[in-house]
């Protein structure tokens, strides 16, 4: 397999290399040439695209792709005239795919510790931690094996990291909480020093530009299999289950608790104190100012469940309706 | 004193030491062992906890705390058995109990400039500045006594800093401000060259990942003691009276002015030129479109005063109810 | 033309060396000093004011300004007692003036690669591209003429810049996507490997702290002349059309697409796929989810057109005010 200059977007290779490299059935055509990869409704002659279940079995038939990569089970319309890779899983495959072309056009992933990072000496990082450049880790920080940190990422002391997570460039863990002691006469706040630290667990991902602050007195906790993505804001004293998911610019004020599993879409709030629980989806720009605890999705600010909301948006727009019937009747 | 390892949330002293350090009067027993700080509710026979003011008396006859800080003049109720260590101001005392536990478990607070970090020698910085690995500066700053600047912070010409003012990592100061002139046949922009500054009072804290803008012809003004949360937007020619609050993800568009000790919640959105009065509150996500000067708290978007919305809200709710018990009747 | 210390506001220079400097007709004193530039409501009598067209006509009556720039063929009431230099655009004018200003006063733009940047070697950089302190800048990168890259701002592999943008510092582009196949049983994600790009064209800003991520297969395109302010997050895959404007904190979500000339205000989020059509106008906090291809502004969360959603708050009062007059009645 050969990947072009920067800017290209793909590979070269032949539906029956990939068949071998993959250990694909082929059925159909061995030297169709591929030299980039596609959705189904985007792909043209030369790109390889990929089934990965039923629900996108239609959409096959009328793609123009070189090639198909379907997971095996899946019953493709009798139009389908492009060559088939039937594999386990077209997921898995499409991800064992990808990481060589990236590997191709990226170069390997990074590894050890820039020259240009600063990492404290009493830091104790696994040999296998890669830490881009101008990254900052201060003292009292532990990193396991397989993480890596962003480039210009600052990883304050009392922050322990497990395996395998990707902390982006630009990300902030481990600063003091915003919690003061007020004056109530004069407005003068003091701040309250934190000296909780912040726990993340395994396979964690972090987006650019994200913050995790310390905790109070206890951790901030970040469970095995989190997802965070980019400008995402996490008080002191947050504790995330396993598997949650927090999108884009979506802010948890401090001690919220998100049950595993639990879903925030982009640009969610959610008040201090709050408890989510378990599998529960908040949707985008949503205000979380009670617990949400049973099961369901729930939408709007103060969020509530997504039917009583809908059913408020669409009695209103009645009531908007009826009133200008009258008006120009 | 001591503290533990990293990863550990405490400290080791007996009621009788810690009645000594902080010259509390101690009923109970001196030789309690104390191994950790929790609230009231938290915390475990070898837990120190602490009971600011009547509000939380009650709570503290529930606690299994094995030690109380509390402040002269609070009545405890009869079944609290913990020894008490009464002080002026439990608060004050736990910042100074913090301070020391935080010296101990993270070290000295940060001093001098990290070698690492870029500082234009035109830059005038106080000699009891500390300013973190990375952090870039530029020429025409001035940073007043005590301040510190976080790993990866970038102060930009023409920023002036107060004294004891905590800069956040990753933060941006000075850059330019969003202003273009447009050609409105092509929409074609042409970026207006910012000239103005910023002043930063004294007592200033500024949260990781935050923004704020110089001024296009005057500066940008953040006045003694506000605290500004992270990930905050504050655009070219804001200005901030005294004390005030900032919570995470708010953004503030040009030329906004806040009166002295109002607060805004997290994620709230205030559009230019607008003025918010001295000790307003506007509540989490609140959009703010028109001056708010009548001191109150403000919700909503458009923002509205709190009772005004609470009160749309509610009539949204019957009408939608009242037409589902039509359809269901 | 001399300017003051850090922290002053201004220059000095007289009407009659401003005209020669500029080129301008001036009717009036030639030596009236100037020592700063000011909006005509704040201006006083050492101050030069401007006049970009008829609009402010009227306000330059009132205004104490030393002297006005005005563009040629606007009419100014017979109060004005100023000297006035009469340009063929006063905001072409103001540009070069404040130019000169910040020149002086925040010396010459940056040149060059600041030594403490990390530029990989086989990363192609125009030569008069400036590269700000601690920037970090990988392989397979292309940057054209002119164009500055902010202190601490990270440019990921894979991104293709164009010529005179102006990238912010703490800036992220071309970071990993947010995307990943879950396991629907466990919850667990894997996550897909992002081997697109990001192609940015000429004369685009990008703002403080914004992350801009790379594409999942094709690229993420941003074209000429767009403008985006501080903390703006931009997925994998979107493509914004030539011109566009994204005001702070603004978020879109993977592959949207947004037609030329589009405004999205502060705040604003879209959610993934979604197509927003030339020239439309989204105001603040409005939550985008369906296309919005016809002309107009829209509003709120759903977004849908002013209009509509302002008689649902208008019919919102009068139900609300109604019910509270039953109740008092």
């Amino acid at each position: 397999m050969t990947t072009d200059a920067p800017g290209g977007t793909g590979f070269s290779i032949t539906t029956g290399e990939l068949a071998g490299l993959l250990g694909a059935e082929l059925s159909g055509a061995p030297d169709v040439a591929l030299s980039g990869i596609e959705p189904l409704d985007a792909a043209g002659a030369g790109d390889l695209s990929f089934v990965r279940s039923h629900d996108y079995a239609a959409a096959a038939a009328k793609s123009d792709a070189g090639a198909l990569l379907v997971t095996r089970g899946v019953e493709l319309p009798a139009e389908v005239a492009a060559p088939v890779l039937v594999v386990d899983d077209a997921d898995r495959s499409l991800i064992a795919i990808l990481s060589s072309v990236r590997a191709h056009r990226l170069g390997p992933p990074a590894s050890g510790v820039h020259p240009s990072a600063v990492v404290d000496e009493r830091a104790e990082l696994h040999e296998s931690v890669s830490v881009g450049a101008n990254a900052v880790i201060e003292h009292a920080v532990r990193i396991g094996a397989g993480t890596s940190v962003g480039a210009g990422a600052v990883i304050r002391a009392g922050t322990t990291i497990g395996e395998r997570c990707v902390i982006g460039p630009n990300v902030t863990i481990g600063h003091e909480g915003f919690g003061y002691i007020v004056d109530e006469s004069t407005g003068e706040r003091t701040h309250l020093p934190h000296v909780g630290g912040v726990r993340i667990g395994d396979d964690v991902d972090i987006g650019a530009g994200s913050c995790v602050d310390r905790g109070k007195l206890r951790d901030t906790v970040i469970s095995d299999g989190c997802k965070i993505d980019n400008l995402v804001q996490i008080a002191h004293n947050c504790e995330l289950g396993e598997h949650v998911v927090v999108c884009g610019q979506s802010a948890l004020a401090g001690s919220v608790k998100i049950g595993a599993r639990a879903v925030l879409a982009g640009q969610v709030g959610v008040a201090d104190n709050i408890s989510i629980g378990p599998g529960v989806i908040v949707m985008a720009q949503a205000g979380v100012t009670r617990d949400l605890l049973e099961p369901g999705a729930y939408f709007g600010a103060p969020a509530r469940p997504r039917q009583v909301v809908a059913r408020e948006i669409a009695a209103l727009r009645r009531i908007t309706k009826s009133r200008r019937s009258e008006n120009t009747s």
